[in-house]
């Protein structure tokens, strides 16, 4: 394979503590070889081995690419008048997630497939080089299988979830619904999906549906996440933890029990700032989480809802000024706790053997993610050892 | 002049109630017909006159560039640590102004001039066309004058503001250092700048050093604008009125009698939320000042210290999600509030007669740039009828 070596990079995030200072793993005055598409080393650039090509980051910072580790990209229409009502104080009918289900389930599949390709570049050009996408607006076996097969072509990390609320079709019947989505909706999408997912929550699915949801998803060889805590007290964190799920998402609302559990467990607490900021509402306690040990991923959460962000950076920001995190912290969980959170050891770090993926900031420093808020300051990404935007 | 129109353009915000809908003046299925370097023409696509370019919107928004109307960019040097340390809850001796005047006296002309082409660079492929700028990190009479002239050669709106702090030079004899500003600093000052500005705040300048630096700025010509209210109640709100000045800025904290002056004369209220998000602060109330009647600007007070953001569009979705101001609302503030503040009227509206700067978003409505926070939609950029980014 071709070598190349990024050199003077003013400081160079690794995630790996062996290779520089603290967490983030620090380098001053870095380089990083890239051969191939893999990391083949990083460290000090005064010690750096030779490559076939060099590319000069001019002091520049380089993370690794983010890891967005929870989207709903696969949609139609959008929500612009509910958004402006809401944030408006003006009365709306708002039809919510299921106005998205209506609009995506009439769309075609190249205008599904386009939409998810925007918001991909989108992502990409603000630095995220991997991201999961979920189904959730079909909610028919064909739409839901339509959806993961879409989603399918974009990224490796596609999760069911039929369970995002009862379909509109079984308002009467939530237990003919679930049924549905354990039965012939599952055997339908586990093809397409990595992952099982289910938005428990008043209003949606209770602890036992949640857990039969998620335990039939097992059975087919789906590892499971969840929607859980989010608008108000449950027992979806705690099911997360019980059920080995890779990554509880928004935990907003948490008990001492809740925290415990995250902490004795390996599911990561996944905070998506970008939903409190579009709702305005209470935001996570990320220093809680990180006090207790809790290992915390952030996520855009991406949806024409409820958070119509794809912008990681952004979601640093917040982290850092809402949810109290540190500016290292915000940027691990950006990077290396989505990679935790999609149980990844490839991605969200710099470390040899890692995929060679990476963003190139027009700052000194990753800090300038939280300390120079909504600039779009991704100069360059790079995917797999090649540099796409 | 050679004509051009743009047209199939999606939702169109002229800002003129007489155009179309609502105080943005809105206009769906719009087409705008530039002559030069000015609007000739704005309206419905199908009504639209010839014109010999045609440009395709392709559906997308457009709006006014933004004004924005308070930056401090004749700077050196950054604060991360700084804000590293605050955001992360470590001690830190923070020099605070001082530490940026000291980065600042001690660059040439050349790095002064660099930086300032830089963040206005970026500044425009956010969407901003006019920008006022400020001195302030001189303090001294060739400092100051040195600033100011370095910014004449980026903007129109220079702003002189000596009565930043009392300089550190001077910090046992505030009044020598008030005589200073109103003297040999003013007379050096005065022939670059347009405008005159005092940070009145405990630790800065009180209200009679505030009038007194003011008025003296008013017998050479030069038009007041305030630094009020922001950390803490304090007169420079009524002064602002009291003396005519075109804005008062922060206006974090008034009083029922603050708000009523503001409603009763012709100072803008120019709120900053990058200072608050930077540092934690509380919020201002733009509900309060907008429900009495006031005229709001938003601006983004770009500075190394306390608000690194050069990016209006963040400052729109920080008003309304923050400060509680509608989508409309917000944008007409970041565009035609800004002109009121800089009392322009050729910027801030898309009207016959005002220059072209206009900004295309990627984005079918003005409301997205709340609704899809952090995210970089400005498409194009248009100033003085040439597209510039």
């Amino acid at each position: 394979m071709t070598t190349t070596v990024i050199t003077n990079i003013g400081s160079l995030v690794t995630n790996d503590p062996a290779l520089g200072e603290g967490p983030l793993g620090l380098v001053g005055n870095a380089a990083l070889v890239l051969d191939g598409e893999t990391v083949a080393w990083a460290g000090p650039a005064v010690r750096a081995p030779a490559a076939d090509h060099r590319v000069d980051a001019a002091g520049r910072a380089v993370l690794p690419g983010f890891v967005d580790s929870h989207s709903h990209l696969v949609f139609a229409g959008d929500r612009t008048a509910e958004f402006n009502a809401r944030m408006s104080g003006r009365p709306y009918e708002a039809g919510g997630i299921r106005t998205t289900v209506a609009a995506t389930r009439a769309a075609t599949d190249a205008e599904l497939s386009a939409n998810v390709a925007r918001y991909t570049r989108e992502a990409l050009r603000q630095g995220t080089t991997t991201f999961e996408t979920k189904s959730g607006y079909g909610l028919t076996v064909e739409d839901e299988a339509r959806a993961l097969r879409i989603a399918a072509e974009h990224t490796d990390e596609v999760t069911y979830l039929g369970a995002h609320i009862v379909a509109p079709d079984h308002a009467d019947d939530p237990a003919a619904y679930v049924d549905l989505v354990t039965g012939p909706m599952l055997d339908a999408c586990a093809p397409y999906a990595r992952w099982i997912d289910v938005f428990c929550e008043k209003g949606a699915f209770d602890g036992d549906q949640a857990r039969a949801i998620l335990t039939a998803g097992k059975a087919k060889g789906l590892l499971p996440r969840i929607h859980a805590n989010q608008l108000s007290y449950g027992p979806g964190v705690q099911l997360a933890v019980e059920l080995d799920a890779a990554s509880a998402d928004h935990c907003t609302h948490l008990t001492d029990a809740d925290v415990d559990a995250l902490a004795s467990g390996d599911t990561v607490a996944t905070l998506l700032p970008g939903a409190e900021f579009s709702t305005r509402a209470a935001w996570p306690d990320a220093r809680r989480l990180l006090d207790a040990g809790v290992t915390v991923a952030l996520s855009t959460d991406c949806n024409p809802g409820s958070s119509f962000t794809s912008s990681m950076p952004f979601c640093v920001a917040l982290a850092v000024r809402d949810m109290r995190m540190t500016p290292d912290e915000a940027v691990w969980s950006a990077t290396a706790g989505g990679a935790a959170a999609l149980r990844r050891t490839d991605v969200g770090r710099l470390t040899p053997g890692a995929r060679a993926d990476l963003t190139v900031l027009d700052a000194p420093s990753h800090v300038h993610l939280a300390y120079r808020p909504g600039v779009p300051l991704v100069a360059e990404v790079w995917r797999r050892g090649v540099r796409v935007a």
